[in-house]
Order: structure tokens, then C-alpha cells, then sequence
């Protein structure tokens, strides 16, 4: 792996063409790379996050890249309180991710909790140190916390928790990281510390590759409100286990414009851009073909074929996602099964570090 | 265990009378503690570190508490860059300490480098969510550490040891830690995060126990230069490791004082004191006694006598040390099985913590 220079994802064209670039030689060597990608167990998953990352994972999965699905479970106590819901969370993640296709039995897909791989979270420590306080001040997310909370300090968990995000990436030796355009420096914190692992702990040996962004190419699905991010918590999304009626229920609330034409205008028109796309996600048609098909039916005819068009794509993820709520004890199985070979590689990538840290017994 | 409040150690005095107390109890019921210590494996141990906690530890073990000695590797790098002695350094400390007469062959005292028990550092995740920037802020260490640098900014590693501290000792539920005067202040942080686990995650269950500090009694040991501290890097230290020639000659070189006659007057003759106390240590006669038997004898004797008395009373020590110093396997297996049952110990606490974190699977 070329030893990249920081400036190299100085711009975001730059960052484009290396994606581009990386992602044909995934496809022509996928057995050269390790996909390292998560979420934080916060609840169900949505359309949104079908759509915008779980495809692309199974896309991965489908070209035979090892993939490592980390449920970031310790990340959800960094900025919230609640923690009540953490297991069941995870479990329920696991569903979403399984319905969607992500398959530990056929392919090379770990899924796991971090919080039950105690030599990955000990990767915190040394990389705590190869970290400046003046380097985690600088986090964007850390400044938009302390500015959203109207406190002066945060907790120590979420102000570390990017050098925490190093070792979930790096434990494996994850050297491909799927992310939007907005994520894209939260993977520099990760790269730097690779490069200052190898150079000051390894005398130059690469230990840790500095892992490259997948750039995703998914189209941004918006809120039903039409606000910018389609959340749970803004209940304006379409969840997975949503039913056919309330999925309908929610398209008929959903926010258009008065004008009866329906025409693909996403700068003038999100709203119903939005809904066009969706639909355009379920059968595979041109949402400018959808919107010349419809013409004057008008809003009402546009949220009656999304209903049917989305309900009619999501029928066999939500028969799985059914199945496999039924059967609990296969749920932990799986991750019991993931839980295992993390720690097997992380155990592994463990004594590298301890042995290049003079830490052997 | 006693939900002690914060302000019970505002004073130093209450502290010293707490600690009192504290020791009678140990003694009638030891069983009830486990006492948590430790060092960082900065080199071989000098006499400053034997009289002034090996000594302690080993008592502790003759009562038969349970004792739990972190070598802690990892803090060695927070403020230093040289990491090449690490493994080095763990066994020549724990050369130091089974030479002293600790043994985890006989007594309940389990050795081990904190950088081999990854269910000890897990705990750091859950730790750092429960103290917020500000408090590390106003860490009296971090902020020396940060004057003494002349930056502004320190490694994240240095900022969140005092956290890391908290999971050496809780892991085992440590609730006893031996601890001089200045390190006081550094126990506060380790029962605020026990207090704070306990109710924020358990619902006011007691998963932690909130540590108490055992003040220690000895004297300090002051450097043969008459400086405040007896360090090896101020080349002012006998090693526990010199030879008998090798303690000759930097007794000669000791700092005392112009006068003939020999007192014991620690505020106004501090370097004769010294000298006069290792005596006291080495023989077990009083201070006062033996100024009194070397009179006009000046510095010339006092320093014969301390060169006898001392080599006499560390020659069973010295011989211990070559015999083990020979036997590297064994120094080995000893961390071998003081790793296995840290972390047996851990995991059985980290089980405890994701179930109160509603983190099972």
C-alpha cells in the first residue's frame, strides 16, 4: 500500500479521483483490501440508510471484499444518556443489516459489537498517546458538541472518541472506509495515526495501513418533511420494518409543492425530487422518465406509485427482517460468531503492536 | 463498603485518621480487601522503593490480603518517547519485587503488566464517559506536565492516564491503594468515576467499591545528595540491584554536614538524618541511639556504619536477586500467571459492567 501524503485529500476533487481510482482496483483485487464500516446502534434502520449505505456494503460483500460491520455500541453513551436500549439496539441493527443481505455464512462479512472485543478497545491506549490534546480540540464535531450542549467541556469519551473510531478501523487493518463527503476528515485523525504508529513504534514497518475513503456515490435521500436528513428522531423517515399501510400512511403526509406537473427539478423542486428518486431506488427506472410518466397526475398519483413501488422493493427485506425477528437466538448466534473472529484478528493485530512496543512477556 | 462522601478527605488530617482506622480493619479482617499498587517500569528499584512501599506491600501480603501489583507499561509512554526498555524494565521490576519477598507462589498477590490484560483496559471506554474535560483540566499533574513542556498542549495519552488509573484499580475491585501525601488528590478521580458508574449505570448497585487510600508511615528517603528525592536519574540512589563495593562508594560520596558530633536533628541536619534513618531501617535501633553511640565520630563513621549495616541487611535481597536475575523463565511464568488471573479477574468485571450497561448479548 502506498504511503499516501496527508495533502493528497486536500481537496475534495482530489479525494473523488482517488475513490474512483480505488474502487476499480477493488473490484480487480478485492482480496487486497479490508472494508471497515459501522454504525452507532441507535435504533431501527430506515430507507435512508438502505439507500445510502447498506446496498453499497452488500455491493462490497458481492465482489468478495472482507467487510467488518462494527456496532459501535460504546458510541452511543459519548452524547447520550440513554443506555437502556443498547442490547436490544444491536440486535435490532443486526436484523436491518441481515434482511439487507450482508451474510457472515456466505460471505466475508464480520459483524460485531465493539464493546465485547477488549483488544480492540486497548488499541485506545497506545494510540492515545501518538495524539495531541491540541489535535482532538480541532475536531469539528467536538466543537459542534460543546457548542450544542452550551458547556464549556464535553465528556472524555466523546473527546476521544475519534482516536476510539482509530482503533475500530485499525484493528483489523481496515484499509478501505466507505464514507460521505462530510466524514471525510474524521478519516485523516485515523490515517495519522497509522503513519505515527509505524514511524515512531515500528521504526517505518507498516503495522497499520492508512485506510482510504470509499466516497459514497448514493444519492442523498431527504426527509418526508422535505428537511435536509431523513432521521428517526425528526420522524419524518420510512423505516425498514415499517408496515405496507404505515409505509403508506407516511407517503401521504409526505411534503410535495402545489404545482400539479410532476417534473424532476431537484434544485427547484426537492421535495418532490426526492420522492422520484425513491422511486427510482425501487424499480430502477430514470426518476425524469417516473416524472414524464405521471406528468399531470400530480401529487396525489406520485406518492400512490412510490407507495406501491417502495412497498413492492422492500416486500422481501421486510419477509426476512420478520423471519429473522422470530428466530432471536440466531440473531446472537451471529453475533457471537462475529464477536469470535474480531477478537481472533484483533488478539492477532495485538501482539504486532506489543511486540513492536517492546511490550513482550 | 461505606458510601464515603467526597469532602471526608478535604483535610489531610481526616485523612490520616480515616487511614488509621482503615488499618486496624485490614488487619482484623483481611479478607475484606484488595489492596491495589503498582509502578511504572522505568528500571531496576532502588532502596527508596523498598523501604518506602515494598516493605508495606509485603506486610499487606503477610495478612494475607489480597494484592494486586499493575506494572503499568503504558504510562511509561504518556511523557516519555523512549519505549525500548518496556519489556526490559517489567522484568527487572518484577525481579525487584519478588527479591523483596513479594510472592504470588505463597500469598494472594497476583503481578502483572497492564498491557496484557485488554479487559482491564476496556474499561477505560465506559470510564472516559464519565468525567468531563473540564475535570482533567484540573489535573495538577497534566497541568505541571504541560508547564514543564513549555506547550500548550500535551498527549492525549497523558491527559486520560488518571482514567486509565481508575481501571487499574477498579478492575479488581480494588478498595484499598496504598498512597503518600501528594498522591492523595489522584484517588478522588478513581472513587468520583466508581461513584458515578455505580449510579448512573447500575442504579445505585454496588459494581465498584469506592477505593481508600492507606496513607503510608514511612520516612522519606531522601536522595545522597541530600536532595528532596531519591531517583536514579538523579544519580543520587542506591540500587537495590549495586554491589556491596558499588554502596561503599556512593555512601562516601553523601552529602552531610561540617559538624563532628553526630545528632539526629531532621530539620536542621536533614542529610545526617537520612543517613541516621537508612541505619534505623537496616537495624532496627532508633535514630536518636545510634547518633548517639557514633557521637564525635563524625561523618566518617556514620558512613562506615551505614555501608555495614545497610549491605548486611540487603545481602539476603542482593543474593535473591541473582538467583532470580539467572532464571528469566521463571520471572516469565511468574507475569504469565499473574496475567491469566488479572485477567480472569477482569473479565468477570467487564461481564458485571455490560450487563449493567445493557450491553449482553
Amino acid at each position: 500500500m502506498e504511503n499516501n501524503d496527508k495533502m493528497e485529500y486536500g481537496t475534495y476533487e482530489a479525494a473523488v479521483e482517488k475513490s474512483n481510482k480505488l474502487e476499480k482496483d477493488i473490484i480487480a483485487n478485492p482480496l487486497n483490501y479490508r472494508v471497515l464500516t459501522g454504525d452507532r446502534p441507535t435504533g431501527k434502520l430506515h430507507i435512508g440508510h438502505l439507500f445510502g449505505s447498506l446496498q453499497n456494503r452488500v455491493r462490497l460483500q458481492g465482489l468478495g471484499v472482507p467487510t467488518f460491520i462494527v456496532i459501535a455500541d460504546y458510541q452511543v453513551l459519548t452524547d447520550r444518556n440513554t443506555f437502556e436500549q443498547i442490547s436490544q439496539n444491536v440486535k435490532e441493527l443486526t436484523i436491518d443489516y441481515l434482511a439487507a443481505g450482508l451474510d457472515p455464512e456466505k460471505g466475508r462479512t464480520v459483524i460485531f459489537p465493539h464493546s465485547h472485543v477488549p483488544e480492540l478497545n486497548q488499541l485506545l491506549l497506545p494510540f492515545l498517546t501518538l495524539v495531541s490534546n491540541a489535535e482532538l480540540n480541532r475536531n469539528p464535531t467536538v466543537k459542534e458538541e460543546i457548542q450544542a450542549s452550551g458547556q464549556k467541556s464535553i465528556n472524555a469519551g466523546m473527546y476521544t472518541y475519534p482516536v476510539h473510531q482509530a482503533a475500530d478501523i485499525l484493528f483489523c487493518k481496515g484499509n478501505v472506509v466507505p464514507v460521505g463527503k462530510d466524514q471525510l476528515p474524521h478519516l485523516e485523525l485515523t490515517r495519522t495515526i497509522a503513519r505515527r504508529f509505524n514511524e515512531r513504534f515500528a521504526g517505518g514497518q507498516i503495522i497499520f495501513p492508512e485506510p482510504q475513503p470509499l466516497l459514497s456515490k448514493a444519492t442523498m435521500i431527504l426527509g418526508l418533511d422535505g428537511s435536509q436528513k431523513m432521521s428517526k428522531s425528526r420522524n419524518n423517515a420510512i423505516m425498514l420494518s415499517a408496515t405496507e399501510d404505515e409505509t403508506a400512511q407516511l407517503i401521504k403526509r409526505a411534503k410535495t409543492d402545489s404545482e400539479r406537473l410532476i417534473t424532476f427539478e431537484p434544485e427547484r423542486r426537492p421535495e418532490v425530487a426526492n420522492l422520484l428518486n425513491l422511486i427510482s431506488l425501487s424499480t430502477g427506472e430514470a426518476p425524469e422518465a417516473i416524472a414524464a410518466r405521471i406528468g399531470e397526475g400530480g401529487g396525489g398519483m406520485l406518492k400512490k406509485m412510490l407507495t406501491e413501488s417502495l412497498n413492492d422493493y422492500l416486500r422481501p427485506h421486510r419477509e426476512r427482517r420478520k423471519q429473522l425477528e422470530a428466530d432471536p437466538e440466531y440473531i446472537r448466534e451471529v453475533l457471537r460468531h462475529g464477536i469470535s473472529q474480531a477478537r481472533e484478528i484483533a488478539s492477532q493485530t495485538l501482539s504486532e503492536v506489543r511486540k513492536a512496543m517492546n511490550m513482550e512477556i
